[in-house]
């Protein structure tokens, strides 16, 4: 049974010889103009396709999206900013929509040109070849050393809302993400779209860090083309976040070398933005990261992540609460059958967090994964 | 032969049984009042032996320095501060001096209390069994899971500045550091140390990553006797940064599971301050570290952890050149012969990274090290 897919938008999904013979190129097309809105990575070694694609959804509107992975086409000067131009404007003609209406997304190793021939052959007879949209497919295409796809379909109203990401390693999402577009069909005035899904993506993909290495690629995008007429806005982004998070958990049972999910729930602190520093220190900590995959209840490690936020000079030791799910570990320690009972639990393949800080009303949850040899090993032979 | 020590310092290492039968009680005492200086972490879980050294040390003076190690006493509540205290309280009756003029240290597992009653019977006859300072036995009594232990003597004029140090994980000192001990029979006035000790500490065991978790125990002291008269401050300032790099050095290369100690020299920064932010993101950054543990060119992931500084918008990928020691990466690629080169050039054990960022005139140099399997398999079993 395929996923749930919108009306109107069609794909295409096929290898174009980037690296080898998986698929590369994915090209997400709407029969009629869409509401867009977009965010995209801060790192300051932004690619082309980054720049493009932001320049080109100021206004709110866009067609398509073509995306090229296994080569993120970042770091390669003037002859990437060509390519990626070269690119969108080959697309809008094929789809015969004005190259401004195209969105751009590339993923993969970083400082190697685009194979250009390969990929003006490629894109010929695109339009031609497009089908109705596979969200599985999509999901398929975008993917470079992911494991396995990562989508989701929901029914908003009378829309269809879906959602496809790809990501494993390189991630740490700084008011933006990794690659992961959604395309619907509710009808959405072009400026609400856009505070709804900063909104969104701010408490869901940027809660999620895999090794605190933010990419130079990351984009999220968001195509709505109004063929199922309008939805209640708060359904909606109740849709999208649910769907949001349901990816973004994908992604951290991803993680490069991952053999657990990591959720940190912190509350109670001074406002949100304190409780996502102090959840981020600890889902992040190298420490607590490797005693969480050896099942070692070893939470002397949290209590050192909270305390490294060095500058919330309000948090007191006194006052903060550890628990690995239900089992407080400080201030009252666990006797002796209970930390036997805790490692136990610590074998699961989800682990929560929970921090109580007592200070205010504060709170944020963000996901991460353990840290393993494995991940070593990946990101030791990545390019060679 | 023994390594050089100052005038009028005398020591006792010995095993009192707080983990194993290894070494893990050092006493450090002068048989004249010093001058003192003492930076400490600002982590907020912080333990009270660094919270009493801290005290102790405000007016400038101290005599004797007692370090547990295997156990970091933190997280231990009101229970723990008595220990504490009891602990100075013990070493200064047996050695007839004040109990403010005794600084304390601790290292190891998080939230277990001290062994107390071994501990007590370990400061017996404390006062008698004192024997002339040995460098090298101080720097194997404070290891906890370092393989070798870390130390170095120079000669300033007169006087004689040894130094010891300890630590392999944990370790991202923020103004402050793990454990580093330093003795010298140089006369100082206090205020002058003080500022000496802080500069060098700055920019030398404040400069070192391992894996970007600042312990809960860091604690860097310094003690200058006087018994070898006045020394040139400007040559002492010099001698501090030389024995302090070197420490640093073999900290590096000791990390956790590491095998190649990596260096990143920053220059031509707006300010000290930003070079120091962007070589910390490099040698931090786990694709980084991997890739240089594998062998890896893969220098595209440098470019990466220079623009993931975001808020420094001033940094121009145009205006940036990147170089594994000579070897110029970006922006002029190397071509295939040259790439070989590098491979063969990043199997050595000491990797230098460097960075022109061609803004201003600041400058930084930091270490650390790889990140290999060894690391997780370490962190993975600790306390279990």
């Amino acid at each position: 049974m395929s996923t749930l897919a919108p009306k109107g938008f069609k794909t295409l999904v096929k290898n174009v010889g980037i690296k080898d013979t998986t698929k590369d190129f994915v090209c997400i097309f709407s029969t009629v103009p869409c509401a867009a809105a977009g965010v995209f990575t801060q790192n300051l070694f932004v690619g082309p396709s980054v720049t493009l694609s932001k320049n080109n959804i100021q206004n709110g509107k866009a067609q398509a999206i073509v995306t090229i992975s296994k080569n993120a086409n970042v770091a390669n000067g003037q002859q990437g900013e060509q390519d990626a131009y070269e690119v969108t404007e080959l697309v809008a003609k094929e789809l015969a929509i004005p190259v401004e209406d195209v969105l751009i997304a590339s993923t993969g190793v970083i400082g190697r040109l685009y194979p250009m021939e390969k990929i003006r052959l490629g894109i010929q007879a695109l339009g031609e070849n497009l089908q109705e949209a596979n969200i599985e497919d999509m999901a398929c295409g975008i993917m470079t050393t992911d494991t396995v796809p990562k989508f989701m379909s929901v029914s908003v109203g009378n829309a269809v809302l879906a959602g496809v990401a790809k990501g494993v390693g390189m991630i740490e999402p700084n008011m933006a993400t990794l690659l992961v577009f959604f395309i619907t069909d509710a009808q959405l005035d072009s400026a609400i779209l856009k505070s709804i899904f900063t909104r969104v993506m701010d408490r869901t993909f940027n809660c999620l860090s895999i090794d605190t290495d933010t990419s130079t690629s990351d984009t999220a995008l968001i195509l709505a083309n109004g063929l199922a007429g309008p939805v209640d806005i708060t359904a909606f982004e109740q849709a999208l976040e649910m769907v949001s998070i349901h990816l973004v958990q994908q992604i951290a049972k991803d993680g490069e070398g991952a053999t657990k999910m990591i959720e940190v729930v912190v509350s109670s602190a001074r406002d949100d933005m304190q409780a996502k520093r102090v959840a981020k220190s600890i889902v992040n900590s190298p420490l607590v990261k490797t005693a969480i995959h050896g099942a070692d209840p070893n939470w002397g490690r949290i209590a050192m992540a909270i305390g490294k936020c060095s500058t919330d000079t309000d948090i007191d030791p006194d006052k903060t609460v550890i628990r690995f799910g239900e089992f407080e570990v400080y201030p009252k320690p666990l006797n002796v059958q209970l930390l036997d009972e805790l490692s136990q639990f610590l074998q699961q393949k989800e682990i929560q967090i929970n921090i109580e800080l007592n200070i205010g009303k504060g709170k944020a949850r963000v996901w991460g994964c353990d840290l393993s040899a494995e991940y070593v090993k990946i990101n030791g032979e990545y390019t060679t």
